[in-house]
């Protein structure tokens, strides 16, 4: 076992840092020592939080899918499945609060100007319809309806997503996956 | 200009070698020189057809999109968004034929074994969608209704293609698609 001093709150402060760092200079241009000393820590400890300057921006995935899953266990048991995407949605909005809005429109505008970042994050949203596709099937939902449920929910918050971190975009993500559930009801109905 | 010597159907002689040999040996073990001298050819001719061997497996992406891009065009002026998606994917099945299912087969078995071709596989949804997304709204339809329906093809169409390229599957694309349509509207109805 490794012993290692415990900096408080060193993973907010890089993640911070970084976000700026990337947006004002660019992600390539941009190395981790950088990031480590434009908040006092020393690279070695960027490197004990976060495998590489890639997984800044990345870190927080895992916890989107637990939000995901969690929405799907708190469904009824006997809830239809777009009840189940739609409570899988709420859970995902609660963890996008408004005060988050402005630290994920930065994140996006970096994401956006990197394809090797774009491809990662197309690997993260097709690893969540995966693992959203689990859940349900695991829920009692079958095939191929399991797995379009599983898309629908991933494309609502795709779009919404984007909808929400909009220039001028004043409503909460809760309220823009609502209205494209709707939408999705009269396109289909 | 360079005047090069014309090989009568080397690019889908090339393309077939390369597929058996990628599926027989490995990807990463098999070389544009191995899969050209396979066939009687140069390098030289393998690399006049593919930019690398990689573009073997992905020459027909601008042939699906346009497959689908006609299917938009092809539908009538005054048809529902739902509508438009139909025709779209009727489009794309008949560039299908079940006389393709084992190539597809076996390309796709290529490619789950190899992450960097599977995302490229990611890469190419994500713009055949974009590309539908912008032929919507070339249509006259709105945001977030055009990028919904543009969602609802590539989802259908990604669902049903890894249905009718599964083991025993007997129905044709196009009879898989029109169920995951009724599926869809029995989900959100």
């Amino acid at each position: 076992m490794d012993v290692v001093r415990w900096e408080p709150g060193a993973r907010e402060r890089l993640q911070r840092a970084a976000l700026e760092l990337f947006a004002a200079r660019g992600f390539e241009q941009t190395t981790a020592a950088e990031i480590a000393q434009s908040v006092g820590l020393t690279e070695r400890t960027f490197f004990r939080h976060f495998a590489d300057k890639r997984e800044v921006l990345f870190y927080g995935t895992h916890l989107l899918v637990e939000a995901f899953l969690k929405g799907v266990e708190a469904a009824a048991p006997d809830a239809t499945p777009l009840e189940v995407v739609g409570s899988a949605l709420r859970s995902v909005a609660a963890f996008f609060p408004d005060d988050r809005r402005p630290y994920s429109r930065t994140r996006q505008a970096v994401i956006n100007q990197n394809p090797a970042l774009q491809e990662r994050e197309l690997r993260k949203m097709a690893e969540l319809t995966r693992v959203i596709h689990g859940a349900l099937l695991a829920r009692g939902l079958t095939d191929p309806t399991a797995a379009l449920a599983a898309e629908l929910a991933r494309t609502v918050f795709g779009i919404a997503f984007g909808e929400w971190i909009g220039d001028g975009e004043q409503r909460s993500l809760d309220v823009i996956q609502a209205d494209l559930l709707r939408r999705l009801r009269d396109l289909t109905g």
